[in-house]
This record gives C-alpha cells, sequence and structure tokens, in this order.
C-alpha cells in the first residue's frame, strides 16, 4: 500500500460514521438537558455547553467522550464551585445510570460512564481571557479557536493523527501516558496544515522544538527563555503565557518523532493497528531463563482517580529503582502498570537476584583519633573477611554480605521506611508481595498481555 | 613487658655483636682489595671507598650489606663509567665467588652476594655539592653528614627504627616497598634525638609533613611548594633540592604512623618479631568459599634487576584492574608477587567470576540520523534480550553477554592487546596461567606464603 491507501484504510477504522456522530451528540444532548434540570436550582451557573473532540468534531472510534461544561459566576467561591459541580454531576449522571465518580485534575470533575461513552461534567468559571480563574477555563476558547481556524478537511488530519499517537503510545497527557493532548494535536495539524506534511515535520524534530502558531511572539529565543528545560513548546493561541505541551516527555516526544521516520520511510497500516504479542508460556520460560526480574505487586485498598494513582505509581517506581541500586543491584530498566482498579505492580530488571558475597567497607583516614577503633572493631569482627588494609591514606576492609537475596533485601528496606514510597501508596505496598518469578506473574490473566510487553520493552511501532 | 624491655629485648634481635661487626668490616676490606688490584688499570679512579650502613654503623643483623664506592674522575663520560664499573664490579666479584648481576636503579652497579652478605659495587663521580653528575655522587656526603653529627647512642635508635620498619612493611625506598631508605631512616633518629621521641612524633604525624633538618629553608611554606603532592617532604641536608623521602607512598606512609600508634598503646616484642600465618588448606577451603579470585600467574623468561620487574609488575598490576573494571567487575583489591627470579602472581578478589547475563546497550539519540539504522540491527538481533526502548531521548537494547565467565575474558583482552601490560611482560603474561582457584596456587610451596598473606590482607602488626 502506498501512503494514501494507508491513510484511507487507516480513515475507515478511525472516522466515525454520520450515523455515529449523530448518535454522540444525542447523547450530550441528553445529558445537557438531565443537567440543566437540576442547574436552574443552582444561580451561580450561567450557561452549559459542549466541548472537546465531540465540539470540534475531531473524536476517533474507540475514543469516544462528551465534556460537558459548567459555566459558574466568577464571584462564585471556587469552594462552593466544587461542591455543586460535585452535586449537580453526581445527580445528573445518577439519573442516566452513569456510575459517576469524582476525579481530581486540577480541580474536582465528575467522570462517568454511559453505554461505554466516557462522560465528564467538568466546572469552569465564564471569564474572558486572560483573566483565568481555573485551569478549565481556557477550554471553551480552545474549542472556539479550533472551530474558527480549522478547515473542515483537517478533521480527517487531526483524527489521523490522533490514530497514530495512540497506536504508538503517546496520545494523551495524563500522567500515565505524559504525551499528546487533543488539543495540542489539533494545534499540530492547524500548524503543518495537514497529517502528511505534519508527520514529514514531526520526523524531522531535534528537540527542542518551539511553535508559536499565533505569533504572540517575535523571536523564539524569547520563548524559550520563558518555558525553560521543555522538550516541545507550543503556545497557547489563547493564552501567550501557556505551553500547551507541557505534559510532553522528551521519551515520548523522542517515540513520535522516531515512529514518524519509520512511517515515512515504509509506510503500512500497521502503524494504525498495533498486534500486542502475547506470548506462549515455554517460549517466556526460555527466554528469561537467564534473566532476572524482582517485581513489587499490592492491591489497592481503595479507589482514587487514575492521574493521582499513576503519579504515585512513578514515583513509588523510581524509588524502588534507587533503593536496588543504593543496595548494590544494576537496574537495566523499570517501568510500572495498574488496572487503576484493584491491582498494580512494579517491574525491575536487574543483573542478579543476590548480591556479591562481599562489599569493601571504609574506615577513616589511618591518622584519624578513630582508626585504632575501626581496626580494634574489625580486626576480629565475623563479617570480616579480609583487611584492614591502607589504601591511599584510608583503611578498608572487605565484608562479607549479610543478606544477598534481593527479596529480602527489598522487603527489608520497604519495612524499615528506607524507599520513599508514595505515601498513598505505602500501606499497600507493605502489604504486597515481592516477586522474581516472571511464570507466578503469568498466572494473572489481567497482568499477562502487561508482562508480555515488560519482557519484550520493544517500541511498538517496530 | 614496659617499652625499655621491649626495646632491649629487640636491639638482642638485632644489634650484631662486635664479632659480627668485625667479620663484616673484614669482608669489605678484602672486596676494596680485591678491587684495587683491577683499579690501578683504570686512569679514571680516584678512589675507592666503603659507604652504607657498614660506614655509618648502622646496619642490623639479617640486612647485612656491604656497599664499595668507586670515585671516577668527573671528566669521565658517563657511558665510559658505566662500562669501566661493570668490567671493574664483574672481576672483583667473580674473583670472590660472588655471582655478580648488572643491576640499573638510575645508572648501572654491580650486585654480588658473598656468604649471604649483599655486596654493591657501585659508581660515582668525585665530585663536591652541588655539582652533581650523577644520583650516587650524594652518597659519600650522606656518609659523612651521619658520621659527623649523630652521636654513637643514636645509633641503636637507627637500629630499633630499621627493625620497627623492617617488620611493618615499609623498610626500603626500592619499588616493591616505596618505604623508607636507610639514610632516610637516620635523619629520621637525628631529627627527633632516639626510637622513643621519634615514635611518638611519627604516631601523631598528619600528611604532609616537612622536616628540613639542616634549614635549608626559612619558612616550610616554601619547601611545600618545592615538592608538591608529596606525602612526606625530608629536606636532604647535603643537597637542598632533594626530597630524601620522594619513594615513599601514601600508604607506607600511613602505615607507620598506625603502627607507632598501636606500638605506642601497647608495646610488644611481637612488633620486632612478627609471625607470617600459614593457614592449614582446610581453614582456606572453608574460608574462601564464597570469595572470587582471579590471579595470573607466569614465568619470567628472562632475568631483570627487582627494580625493573617491580615496576613493570605494578603497572601490569593496575592494567589488569582497569581491565576487570572495564569488563564490568567489581575489583575489591589486588595485589603482585614475585620471587624475583622466575615466578610472577597479579592476584584480584572480586566481586564475580561471572559477568550478568545482560548489559545495557546504549544507542544514538533518536533523533539522530543513525537511529533507524539501530533499530533495524537490533530488533531481531540474536544478542537482543528486550528493546530497542527510548530513554531521556537516547535508545537502548538490553544486550545479552556472551562470555561471561572471567577467565575467558581476561584471556582474550591479553590475546588481544587491550590490557596495558609493561612491555617487558607482554610475552611472559600472554604464556602465562589464569586461574581462579585459590587451592592450585597454594600447590605451589613458593607461593604460599604469599597467597595467605593475599587472602588475609591484614596489617602485619594487627
Amino acid at each position: 500500500m502506498n501512503m494514501d491507501e494507508v491513510l484511507n484504510e487507516a480513515l475507515k477504522l478511525y472516522k466515525p460514521t454520520e450515523e455515529e456522530e449523530k448518535n454522540l451528540s444525542n447523547l450530550a444532548e441528553k445529558i445537557i438537558h438531565q443537567a440543566e434540570r437540576y442547574s436552574s436550582s443552582y444561580p451561580s451557573i450561567r450557561k452549559i455547553t459542549i466541548e472537546g473532540s465531540l465540539a470540534k468534531k475531531t473524536w476517533i472510534k474507540g475514543k469516544e467522550e462528551v465534556d460537558i461544561f459548567i459555566h459558574f459566576n466568577p464571584e462564585v467561591s471556587r469552594e462552593e464551585m466544587e461542591k455543586q459541580i460535585t452535586e449537580l454531576g453526581f445527580k445528573t449522571l445518577d439519573d442516566l445510570d452513569g456510575k459517576p465518580r469524582l476525579m481530581y485534575a486540577e480541580h474536582p470533575y465528575v467522570e462517568g460512564r454511559i453505554n461505554k461513552v466516557v462522560v465528564n461534567i467538568v466546572a469552569c468559571y465564564n471569564v474572558s481571557p486572560p483573566n483565568w480563574l481555573s485551569a478549565t477555563d481556557r477550554t471553551p476558547y480552545h474549542t472556539r479557536y479550533i472551530l474558527d481556524n480549522m478547515r473542515e478537511e483537517a478533521r480527517d488530519s487531526v483524527r489521523l493523527m490522533k490514530a497514530f499517537m495512540t497506536c504508538c503510545g503517546v496520545y494523551g497527557a495524563e500522567i500515565k501516558v505524559r504525551g499528546f493532548s487533543g488539543y495540542l494535536t489539533e494545534l499540530l495539524i492547524l500548524y503543518y496544515e495537514d497529517f502528511n506534511k505534519a508527520v514529514e515535520e514531526i520526523s524531522r524534530w531535534r528537540p527542542p522544538i518551539i511553535i508559536d502558531i499565533a505569533k504572540h511572539y517575535s523571536s523564539l529565543d524569547e520563548v524559550s527563555k520563558l518555558f525553560p528545560n521543555q522538550p516541545l513548546i507550543v503556545v497557547d493561541p489563547v493564552d501567550r503565557y501557556r505551553n500547551v505541551a507541557s505534559a510532553v516527555s522528551e521519551e515520548k516526544l523522542c517515540r513520535l518523532v522516531l515512529a514518524s521516520r519509520f512511517f515515512l520511510k515504509s509506510p503500512s497500516i500497521r502503524f494504525f493497528k498495533p498486534k500486542p504479542r502475547v506470548f506462549k508460556r515455554a517460549y517466556i520460560k526460555r527466554i528469561m531463563k537467564n534473566r532476572r526480574i524482582v517485581g513489587l505487586s499490592f492491591r489497592l485498598s481503595k479507589w482514587k482517580p487514575p492521574d493521582v494513582l499513576w503519579g504515585e505509581l512513578r514515583k513509588s517506581e523510581e524509588a524502588v529503582k534507587n533503593t536496588l541500586k543504593r543496595l548494590g543491584f544494576q537496574v537495566y530498566r523499570t517501568d510500572s502498570w495498574t488496572d487503576e482498579e484493584k491491582i498494580c505492580l512494579i517491574l525491575c530488571e536487574i543483573n542478579d537476584d543476590k548480591l556479591p558475597y562481599a562489599r569493601l567497607h571504609q574506615g577513616p583516614p589511618a591518622h584519624h583519633p578513630n582508626s585504632l577503633e575501626f581496626i580494634e572493631k574489625w580486626k576480629n569482627h565475623p563479617e570480616r573477611l579480609a583487611g584492614p588494609w591502607i589504601e591511599d591514606s584510608r583503611l578498608y576492609v572487605l565484608r562479607a554480605e549479610q543478606i544477598t537475596d534481593v527479596k529480602k533485601l527489598l522487603r527489608r528496606e520497604i519495612q524499615e521506611g528506607r524507599v520513599s514510597i508514595a505515601k498513598g501508596l505505602l500501606e499497600d505496598v507493605k502489604k504486597g508481595k515481592i516477586v522474581t518469578s516472571i511464570e507466578d506473574l503469568m498466572k494473572d490473566g489481567k497482568l499477562k498481555a502487561y508482562v508480555n510487553e515488560f519482557i519484550e520493552a520493544r517500541l511498538p511501532f517496530i
């Protein structure tokens, strides 16, 4: 297939039909209707609108989402607004059997699910730029900016780009992904005109990349000083002080660049249809024979919003990695996973499941008053293997490692509070299991696909 | 025993009797007599003298040595002088059945052995300070300085200090030891008056230490600028530009400080009578069960002066250590040994005799033109375990280690010339053996004591 054929094929997979568009719009209308029945009793609510990809007509199949924004009088306190959006959201979604949950981004919103469609009921202040009072106040202006500036035909390009990004694992600004938001994707298509040109430009990106669509600044130098150390800067057309791409990690940025280069080199529908590889147990047993994994698996005692959970999980992953290094292991790579409901897993691939038999133990300099004491202590110490000897000016002994097993060591460090696990997870982690057997992990059906991915650690588009 | 009793006891061990003094003097006279029979046919020889510890009457039992100095006319070329001292030395010692050998310090001299006494026949130029033409020209002035300045009673202190230093392994300026020369020991006793005071002062040393006995300089600052980065500076009374202690390593300096502190804390004859501990094979087997040693054992294809050999051996030891580290091993400590005739051994204690199963292999940054090539190369590479993935902005794969055995790895690195073994030893090393079994090494009776010492790595006075 050539490029055009691939993109046509991809559009068939991701572009909603007219009927599907209609159904989603009808659902949105129904929710607004329901919300309006309650909003009349909240005098601070000014209006209710549809925002996001539905309003902008850029949504893709499989990512249906309805974003309902409730616009509040700017004079209402933040606290009061939060109270009211929670009440209104829960009532509205309960009526529609939407299983509402309170979510926190920068401020709370209510999320539900109706016929498998994610519904967000979000509060914003009814303000004009640049008088933002909360993070969501910009959203209606984002919607309007895209509607005012994007040609009808560019919407398919947005859909292709969202699908492409999803398949290479970089779509979404949430902490789990640290990738590209829908609005950012739309701005990239606006800026580069269409999907083909965007992919070509992205394939040549070399971070840092600076894009100022609305020409808020006269020079890119000025922009780069304002947003230091960010690999991708896309100045928000509706707010010159905001980088729309601030959530994008260097890793995900690089991944998109590489995927674009690969795609241009050999366009294929496989960039839009990733096949997760699931291996047979015997195969895994064989390839893992010499490899060493240590994992921390635990159950969540209570639900929390995914962004909070992923933030805590990444922090804890880093803490486990640093602990293993401090103990003397080589850590080749680490990753985490959660079903966002019950199960969490932190995995590390390490050089060995045992520490070496000994370690160098440095004493004071020979001329230091404590050196005699050090020698007295170590000369017949049960952990002494060799020494004390002098190297440069310091005393050393070779000391036997008492505990070498990674499971026991990690367990001890966690129990004794020497691993900076995120506070919100600490109790659950303490009750968790430390595993070193991939086969044990594979027994859990939910974990299987993820564990496969971890073993492979291959970029999804290769 | 109190301090005085210990020192009396030590003197009994080390102070030669009058008869022993007489015998050594007679031997020296005999050698001079023999040398003079030849020297008449060398018109550039001005005179022949006895120097060193025999002349200064500071020698100790077990370290008998006769230093015969042949004084040359300063107008004789270096080359001619070297030729003549070699001829004269060989003839003289051959006549006395002294098995002469040509040795190199800064310039050549001839060493022999008569009735187990080491005899050195050394050339110097007959010059006055500061018109030195060669390194040995100062020696007759050192002898005279000590004879002129040292009280009769201080000689016993010198003997005690030499014995004390010998027993803690810091006596001798040769490369093997990197410790204190006889002249340096004499100067320390001159400076501190007697053994007790010297030990007390040394026990308080904190490097750098500066001593200027003849007050050549008005401030110590001036001295320290002239001899930068030296842990011990003792300005030569006969040459203000020379540090008598330049050969002393920081390690040996610290060792003497520690030994002095220990001795003062609990004076004992054991500081003058070290007992080398030789362990039973079963004991060694037990304590070495988990420990990992790799050794390089080789035979010398030709004899060379010890200072040359030890220099090459230390350089090669450092090279082996660096190679093991580069390969991925932890090296806890290293040492070398040679009988100075046939056998050499370099030993390293390491964390494991195998490398981990894998290592991280870093590729180019994702935006680099070579990154596609890297991915193509690695995606189905037989050594690939996981990856390629992106971390920060770079590509990585986890690569299987093909050879993990330390013996095979070290053998390969040596054969392929990637270990900076001293040139003079390279061919012998290539024909040598790499061993990982302490028991194999212990089979060689000559090595046994040394291997014991290596296993223990304990300061000798503890």
